[in-house]
């Protein structure tokens, strides 16, 4: 794989920009990378792992001169963070993002970019449970998707050379309008990873069933769910506030249909339960079919290496 | 491991079935394993891939002469399969079930068991989102809880015995009363898979967002919920509608909370959700602590052998 940026600034150090980091080395696509974390401890930790080949102690450094800068901080954090690094952006570069909203991102963000530079904010749909400097690994991306959401007069060479960054990385790569990305966001994960953190919730207030006996049994299912509600509660926190609308709009799609297989379960309406347990079927194997999860049995977590 | 019973008979042949068998061979806990399915093609399949000793062609053959009979069809069909084997049981014999629900399947079969025979009703904590009897394997119990919910009565040498067959299949054993079980499960199953249902079907509705989007771009979250919503429709069913007061208790709950949640949404309270998502994330670390998950990056999907 060729170099696609001379110089590459990852802001913020958690799960997304780490691999980020590997990815790129592994590839290839950067001469140099540089870092920066709010925490000086976050900071402490990349130079001991040797995360980024330069670590700076303020976002500005780490901005100045590079070709693109990755905005790899939580959702809320990004147009205070666009607004200081403004001033020392090189002509010609790309600021770009790896936000899981988009409206908001561009709202927040573009009016701090300068004339001369490049913005192209973008989403990889790829993620764990776990967070910080340490979480991330080079095959974070392989064979998922990246969203790139490109605004009003994008740069469309800004965009085709972010695109084959992402690329390099292992990933596929689509366009997307920022609202429909919203929307479709909110229903493949911002809702999901609101009921389940929901339900998790619920099992902990639960007084006559205990937290040990909950951990203990908890079989598929609630184990799923756990593994959802463990994401970073920052992050988390700023997809809902600002996605507002369109998670909301889903948690009541969401609160309808529940509603209703609440009230076949009070009838006894197997026939209704039955159906609609068929058609979600379907669904699953798609995902399948579309490579996105493994049907190995015991969700692959029997067999794994590590 | 030596030998616990002399003949098993597993009426009903899918995934806890199937491996139930491969455990038992693995540990050479029987001297014959019997088996009987209702489908014909599914006794076909038995018999192709190697899957009992002896298939036959009624329940009550499979389980004639058995020291072990244990019911693997959904909790709906419990109590017919029970009263259509019960005249051929043998005296001393040993009936259980592996049903997630276990006040229903108590009502349902105890009526039918003979004077001198044993009824002792289980429930092992394990499964994947795949069925049928091609679905098992041998590894499935290993280091799962298998939760014994003895009767009024229930002979303790008996209980013993099916203990010490579950731990050699390679489960931990708990014993617990039957509705508490039940409570215990709407909590860590039954609630949070009808909930996995729900979010699937909504998704699938959606008109604005098509399905090969939500196929396509499903990054945890949704891609860990469709998982769940792909298990067995007619088990399922027969769940909810059997463990009835105790999954609408917990959707009470589950509602009320993620109407609070909305509304720190609506409003913007970011302090009342960070805090929440802090919380449930303890309850992770403390199943990965339990040993009842892993916590290998990407949910250990990305190292799957297989």
């Amino acid at each position: 794989m060729s170099q696609v940026y001379d110089r590459v600034a990852l802001i913020g150090l958690g799960l997304i920009a780490s691999s980020m980091f590997w990815a790129i080395k592994r590839a290839g696509l950067a001469g140099e990378v540089t870092g920066y974390a709010r925490s000086a401890e976050t900071r402490e930790t990349a130079r001991r792992i040797g995360l980024c080949d330069r670590v700076c102690d303020s976002a500005r450094e780490a901005a100045e001169g590079a070709d693109l800068v990755v905005l790899c901080v939580p959702v809320g954090a990004m147009g205070a963070v666009a607004a200081e690094i403004a001033s020392v952006l090189k002509p010609g570069a790309t600021v770009t993002d790896v936000g899981s909203v988009k409206r908001h991102v561009i709202t927040a963000v573009q009016p701090h970019i300068p004339q001369g530079v490049h913005f192209v904010p973008a989403h990889p749909l790829a993620g764990t449970e776990h967070s910080g400097p340490e979480a991330g690994f080079a095959e974070l991306y392989d064979n998922r998707w990246c969203l790139l959401v490109p605004v009003e007069g994008s740069d469309p060479q800004a965009v085709a050379r972010l695109r084959a960054l992402w690329e390099g990385m292992g990933a596929h790569v689509d366009e997307m309008d920022a609202d429909h990305h919203d929307l479709v966001l909110a229903v493949t994960s911002h809702a999901p990873h609101l009921i389940a953190y929901t339900m998790v919730g619920v099992a902990d207030d639960l007084r006559r069933v205990t937290d040990s006996e909950v951990i203990k049994y908890s079989a598929a299912g609630f184990r799923d769910f756990t593994r959802i509600a463990a994401s970073d509660p920052t992050m988390w926190r700023d997809v809902f506030l600002t996605n507002k609308d369109a998670t909301l709009e889903i948690l009541g799609r969401f609160t309808e249909e529940l509603f209703a297989l609440q009230r076949a379960i009070r009838t006894g309406d197997g026939e209704h339960l039955f159906d609609y347990f068929t058609r979600t079927r379907a669904i699953r194997r798609g995902i399948i079919e579309a490579g996105q999860d493994t049907d190995a049995p015991d969700f692959g977590r029997g067999q794994v290496k590590a």
